[in-house]
């Protein structure tokens, strides 16, 4: 088997848009992206990402928010861009995601506004008092065939788990055995299981791959997300990221969700957060 | 001279806008919320709130993010709403804030994403780790009066200044003595001048109602916001709130600077992230 690359890989072939017409783009969404019936909602930032980055100017996502309004399912899509006027440095755009519903009607999934740059034209210039995070070596992390996730009352893998590598952190896997350690963290090394290594886009998937915080709170059960934001700080070096998250604040039924990423060259390549929502009863 | 209340007050009269037809709505922008002479993000930002509350099925910005894209002036500027269906607890949907240029075309300055909910229907449950940042009491720290902010090299005091009773902890304005501390930290008591207490909406202000942390790490200058994203997350008790807001990461001539707002009664009201911009030579 050829290693996957950057542009040759499940993931690169999974978030391939077709242009319909200008800023338009279809897509026939694989299932091999779903967890609990519907999408994953990174792997769809992924594709909206992909979309705006040919409808736009500049090729890479500086910052990109995505509001989840209903679950995107397993089947054709099509995503409507909306760019802005482009200035010298970033352009912003905004894209829908549409599906049609039984009786004929488009319904919108999810609605995203970005602004993007060039990543490779930023300067070197680094000042920084964030640190990665600290977790065992890959091979003393577990990775879905040690089953850390299946006691969340997932009966099988959900089809995402085999498109992931995905290596948790022993220490904040309690959630899984039954003890949550009532700390609202959780770290992980993340690659793509066909071995691509990781680019902006992928940043995109990986800000929100990692079980969520809130199992190791003592939240069971599906925690949807209402708005994801991202940045994509820097490109990512080859091989394996780190990814670290944390919530702070649970309170009202709401949580905020925090992301970092962080690259094989101790660089914080990207910072997420999230709004996500505990349904009553949870 | 009568106290401000929510409802009437500066920021009340100021943000207030009027229907022209379904979901578009004028504003004739005044000067008093300007610095550097354009319009401060925060003001905009609950100006744009405010026009999507009235737009929207819910009146709470449960989360909202903002892209500047260019300088908003003093002056008639209309603003275009565009919901999405809305859900049974939340409702989502887009708004672009327009100004006429001098050939008559408009100008898109900003565009914002935000999903609104009802705040008063939370539950009350609260399980939270964050804590409220320590800072000295009110009468210890130092507002516009005290002049911390004109070593910037701003002559004047900025209108928005006369606005705003913002008192900055002592240890985080080594910036206006020209001996930043080097660390992106600052913090402060935030108050509207005229005593209005804060809501949903005074929260947008305030989020970015502070110098830039940028000061704190020897930047000079402007340091414009490219995507501000807040979460209001409870209704704000009476009195002053604290902020505090930390930069972590500067990279490639960007930096991300996080805020909290805490009220009163020691909940956590508002976090906020931005996506600010160093422009070169800075």
């Amino acid at each position: 088997m050829t290693e996957a690359t950057i542009g040759r890989s499940e993931f690169d072939r999974d978030t391939q848009v077709q242009l319909r017409e200008p800023g338009v783009y279809d897509i026939d969404l694989p299932s091999g992206w779903a967890i609990g019936g519907a999408l994953n909602g990174g792997y769809l930032l992924a594709v909206l990402g992909r979309s705006l980055s040919e409808a736009l100017a500049h090729p890479d996502p500086f910052t990109i928010t995505a509001h989840y309004l209903t679950a995107t399912l397993p089947g054709p899509a099509v995503i409507r861009t909306d760019p802005a006027p482009s200035g010298r440095s970033l352009s912003t755009g905004s894209a829908r995601l549409l599906q049609l519903t039984e009786d004929g009607t488009e319904a919108e999934r999810i609605r995203v506004l970005a602004t993007y740059g060039d990543l490779g034209a930023l300067p070197g210039d680094v000042r920084t008092a964030a640190k990665p995070p600290e977790l065992p070596p890959y091979e003393q992390c577990l990775g879905s065939q040690d089953n850390p996730g299946h006691a969340t009352g997932a009966p099988s893998t959900p089809p995402i788990a085999a498109r992931l590598d995905l290596r948790l952190d022993p220490a904040t896997v309690g959630w899984a055995l039954g003890a949550p350690s009532g700390r609202g963290e959780m770290r992980a090394w993340f690659g793509l299981a066909d071995g691509r290594d990781q680019d902006p886009l992928s940043l995109l998937l990986a800000v929100d791959a990692l079980p969520p915080t809130a199992f190791e709170l003592g939240v069971k059960g599906w925690v949807p997300t209402v708005e994801l934001t991202a940045h994509i700080r820097c490109r990512p070096a080859p091989g394996p990221v780190r990814i670290a998250i944390t919530t702070r604040n649970l309170a009202g039924g709401y949580l905020e969700e925090d992301a970092e990423v962080w690259d094989s060259q101790d660089r914080l390549v990207a910072q997420s957060r999230q709004l996500a929502r505990i349904p009553s009863g949870s």
